[in-house]
């Protein structure tokens, strides 16, 4: 199945210049978006995955599915002020800002084998900063998969240390 | 299994005198997030559900999964300026303020059955208002799903004429 038939590009979103690939209609198709889920968790099937962490937002909708799929727990990563518990907490640079991300102090334990979700492999620095945060509770990163990559975006390099899995990448 | 046991309580949270209910410590633990997800699916299996509508951001966790088991799409409700397309746009009240939610003006097509899933019916204000949404593209609105409902807010009053399913209730 062609997932790319089903991202949908929207032009000047969200700045003039920028070609922003909606995942929306992906998602929509039934047929679609169980074969998306299926890739994933075939891929890191031998992995023994204990647990599928999300990032806030579009992430937790494959992540919450791959976790389901393996019969892994799912742990998340959100933007700062959104967890109710004591948390970690990573900062990383955006383009023209900084950001931060939090995830419950105890959403992974020591040992366990972590696979991480995202919908979109960019720059890198969320996928880079979820995997500090892992790192820090002791969890073992086993994988990192993303819908898709933005090949001239060169996220990759700050992943290097990673099993990485893309769905579908673009190279322009 | 008593998915109750694994819902934590966090006193004064998001403000003193609030008790919230923590979601999280389900969802890591394999058995638990498995058995929830499975519960809706089959509260729902016999309904020929097209597409199950994900509420912006933790309804997520349970929208996906479960859309994925019933093998129906996904659509998304979203917090306003999230979403890169053509929107339809809700607002609703909220304790102390109002707040808005968006679809993709193409998200629900008419004649779609369709299950909307959120985390928590606390006073029933989010989920009215994606109800709203749905039926102003014709979906035919089959069932609304909560994981937890607090009885004590009163939330079913706004949405009579659902067919609602939580799968932990709450008095007090």
């Amino acid at each position: 199945m062609d997932l790319k038939t089903f991202i949908k590009d929207v032009p000047d979103y969200p700045k003039a210049g920028i070609v922003f690939k909606d995942i929306t209609p992906l998602l929509a198709d039934k047929a679609a978006f169980n074969f998306a889920i299926n890739q994933f968790a075939e891929k890191f099937s031998g992995q023994n995955v204990d647990a599928v962490v999300g990032i806030d937002a579009r992430g937790f909708l494959l992540a919450a599915p791959v976790a389901y799929k393996l019969g892994a727990g799912l742990a998340i990563a959100r933007k700062s002020g959104k967890l109710p518990r004591q948390c970690l907490r990573q900062d990383y640079i955006l383009e023209y800002a900084s950001n931060s991300l939090e995830m419950h102090a105890d959403a992974i334990l020591p040992g366990q084998k972590i696979l991480i979700i995202d919908d979109v492999l960019a720059t890198g620095g969320t996928m880079e900063a979820t995997g500090k945060l892992v790192q820090k509770m002791g969890g073992d990163i086993v994988g990192i998969g993303f819908l898709m990559e933005l090949k001239f975006l060169q996220g990759r390099e700050k992943l290097k240390n990673y099993n990485i899995y893309s769905l579908l990448s673009y190279s322009k």
